[in-house]
């Protein structure tokens, strides 16, 4: 089978390799990848490392949509046949992550622990869940990271209620994700970006309301759109001092949901606006397994279809990273055939 | 009667000047004032106005206890003799604060409406509650700002539950409360002092862990006293920079309520323990009226005692202040005889 | 002006008499009544009193809407010709309702104070809430009470998630704005109805399956349409031994919203799965004024149209009410023109 | 080792047998047994079946603390050596129970799983948490039900607020346990009781007040204690028409937590107050493993020590059930050595 794999951080890039099939030990089970959706970090994980120990040769990518291929012992969770998800932080169950305040959890595929860029994986089968049944394996695979911290930030912590409002900055996989849900739950939702035409096709999503944030300072659009009540939930994905401008866009006892680090690593905001308005800022570490199987749940029911810029070959990938770190539309998708 | 004045801001402090005793009109009350208790931003008022726009001649101070010494035509919740309270921000009964996200709330006594340090006020009935019983004037003037800061953070926001752990910073008024308070709620409390002293104080209070923060890292600290879990609620009394400290202090889904701005008006801190701790960062605006009859009757429940560091004559204003200036343990009050 | 006025209880029904229009008092506003929203309380009240000391002759009807006609001294919240709401629970303005555990709170328009079934009112400004701008009077009239309470019920103590189901029992007032508020928060939802072509008007609606509840057992009818999982939140419209039903249909801690008294004032069901599955059992007051509002910016953002069976004439009121007793689809309103 | 054994539902009583020492196979740990909490569901169990599919020679008893005495292979949570208890809900390890609406989840130790009242046990690994520092094997031995059963209501889905009032109904294992966690978050605590002994009993462990409730209407009696204002929070043991007397008695917006069957497998109630005062009435199940280990570390941090009533050796259970037959004052434990 073929398997792309890094030798050395920040060298080179991953090679595709033919390597053997692996066997499903007790408890695993064999899944043939139909898809990977490609996020920010895998990018990151390649150049930097991202501090992280990583076991080389080294397989990167988190989220998979693909069908079991075969069953370890003692497997009871999935048959041979059954779609299925990865989920982003194996062991996560329910309830609060795993980690401690010295060491924060960050134990991921395509970090910690292997990736899934490859044609086949065997993992332990508490690390997937049942795939929904109305997407296909491209649309799948954006659920494990992109859609799920969108629906851990939304719907988890919520609640976004009807006739609210939720700024999401960006059209991104996050962002576009954050979208769709805010609309889901009769939300406005009021869209930033540096382009007209990704507004417009942000509109055409269900987006009420688009700021061009290079053409006006997006916080006193908030302001006006508004009639100066604020927003009442922020994705916040561009980090930095980004945060602080949120921090004056939010409506009073509002939510900022804290993501993206692309503006840098230190956040900055007044004081002023963060004690008199009351807002709850809160980081968003993806999600648990339990919240995975409720977004596919409400996937099916809603009909919610996941928004991919492109979908490439196993093989393309260096063209679908390329892709990724011009910026996209929605998610970046690599598929097996 | 006597009332403090001020003529200005910054300039030459406030003045003890001999005023015709106010009428209450129709749905106000007359307020003996017994006890008033003063907050750092009593200073900050006088000193530098903090942008508001506030009616010369100003009387500062916004905590009093009292007794209704007359009622204006239609007053129904109180009758003469009845011992209050003020509230801290007049005509916030319930739910959010009044504000815009253009224009955040801060309408408070001793602010943008008249202060409290003089013998009598008459202000309408709806900006008092009714004084708990087992307090006597000077412990129950600490409530409608300090203690009711602490209350919203540990207890409305909260829920702070048995076994888990708080930390304050420092050992002022809203930090000595949410000591008690977290005792209350049979939370371990860690209390960060840069004084031997107050922190053996602090533990005869209740305190079960003092960090010197001049002799220790106090994040080092913490992760030593609660083997690398981190703490689940921390009072963040100092901002600036300090944010940053508590993000890595906080536990994993951990509560950071930041109340203080000693260390400046821009909070900042890193993203990465932000992100993968997923901790609820949110600003306390004091509180609401219902709140406040909450702490009350918490008050006369429990049996709490307020801390009050000096009591000083009405009269004696400005050493009060001056001690003030200095840093209390806990709170200072002034009293009228 | 005309006003309906009923001299005793269950004598007669009301009369329509013609009575001079009333002044605003200081804080009041007088609003033109354009239309007013029948309730199935309304009925009760007139025959029974429902333990209410009535004052004669006795205005009946809670839910207007109307246009401000003038306005009292000291009014501040609305100007003439500003469109309005009545509210059910006047002086309930947010947080818990005004009452105790002996005597609860049950001070509405209709009832203990006057009501709404005439030309003009004059009442303190508090009662009312601005309007929706995308409603006519007619529809807009049925939000202060049945729109309210399904409102409180799936949003304020909600939250119904996307992907959730929700069950509501029959298709009154209550249940249709159930139906419409839970699609509108991404959930499926179930009607129960004895009449096929009520059902075929709830899936119109948007319900996404429909039980018949004479031609199968409903809650054997939850289990197939779950795959046994059981209805995540279930609006109880029925009330008596049907609550046992509910706690059998209801999934593993979901929910079940108790508003309805039909078929009894006894409520009655099943230990078993009541502390095996941890149900919330609440019931429903209503709501508050601020969730009033809440409601009208949902409507107002997201289109919701209230569905209305008839309307009628002022004057023809007793048609109206024979309507309603006969059971209705959705709401039936009273007009003035 | 002994075990106790019984044959068959409700015919003669548990056999005290002599049998092998299980061999822990993989990942399973071998538990020396130090004692055996029990709970009146035991003697149900034994006489009745509860409707359980029972697999005899059947061990009954859920609740052990014990020492872990050897380990298979796999096993990472625990050493040999290191003191454990039994979780009531094996595999229930944090957010929902495991069941549907149909089957609700009962799958217990002393029930669909083995029990035990023996000198070892092998299970899972996961079936164990960390016992207690703080207490011996007899009290920490009463956490994994009647303990978490009073955490649940009370401490994780509370929140009980200092100030506010609960009322227990008894003396027994679970009522006194929601005493002490109730005073131990600030609350005042109501006991009601058929003898004074016991009343007095309560007051010694802190309770605020007793009502004997032969002597005196129990509603009335807190109608009387809290100035009409109602019970915040009631944990109802009795059951049958007696929750109908709680809905009577909660506050407005209390809860009730349903635990008992005392008087009947039917509640019934008024619907009027519940409509009218809007009480959460929810029925609880124990509890999870993460919530168990919550409550471990609170015993710890807060020193509360639980109430035993009485304790027997392992040989003498008949006894220790004949008096839990006659009801305990707390609870009942069975010790090996």
């Amino acid at each position: 089978m073929k398997r792309w794999e890094l030798d050395a951080v920040g060298r080179g890039g991953p090679q595709l390799r033919t390597v053997a099939i692996p066997e499903p030990g007790p408890g695993e089970v064999l899944v043939k990848v139909a898809a990977v959706s490609l996020n920010y970090r895998d990018l990151l994980v390649m150049e930097s490392g991202m501090g992280l120990s990583l076991a080389f040769p080294f397989t990167p990518g988190s989220d998979l949509a693909g069908v079991v291929a075969a069953v370890g012992a003692g497997v009871t969770r999935f048959a041979v046949g059954e779609k299925v998800l990865s989920t982003f932080s194996p062991g996560r169950l329910d309830g609060p992550a795993l980690g401690t305040a010295r060491v924060p959890p960050y134990k991921t595929l395509g970090g910690a622990y292997p990736g899934v860029l490859a044609e086949y994986v065997a993992f332990p089968e508490d690390w997937f869940v049942k795939a929904p049944a109305t997407l296909d394996a491209g649309e799948a695979s954006t659920l494990p990271c992109a859609g799920l911290t969108a629906w851990t930030a939304l719907v988890e912590y919520g609640p976004v209620r009807p006739g609210q409002s939720v700024l999401v900055q960006g059209t991104g996989g996050v962002a576009l994700f954050g979208l769709q849900l805010a609309r889901a739950q009769g939300a406005d939702v009021i869209v930033t970006s540096g382009s007209d035409e990704k507004l417009e096709r942000a509109k055409a999503l269900g987006a009420t309301h688009g700021i061009h944030r290079e053409r006006e300072d997006w916080v006193e659009a908030v302001y006006r759109i508004t009639a100066d009540r604020g927003v009442d939930h922020i994705l916040e994905l561009a980090g930095g001092t980004n945060l602080g401008r949120s921090i004056e866009a939010v409506a009073l006892h509002g939510t900022i949901s804290v993501i993206g680090v692309f503006e840098g690593f230190t956040v900055t905001g007044p004081s002023g606006p963060l004690l008199l308005k009351e807002p709850t800022i809160r980081g968003i570490n993806v999600g648990t397994r339990r919240a995975l199987e409720s977004l596919v749940r409400a996937v099916d029911a809603t009909g919610l279809k996941p928004v991919i810029d492109a979908r490439y070959p196993l093989e393309a990938l260096p063209a679908a990273l390329e892709h990724l770190r011009k910026g996209a539309f929605g998610k970046i998708v690599v598929e097996s055939h």
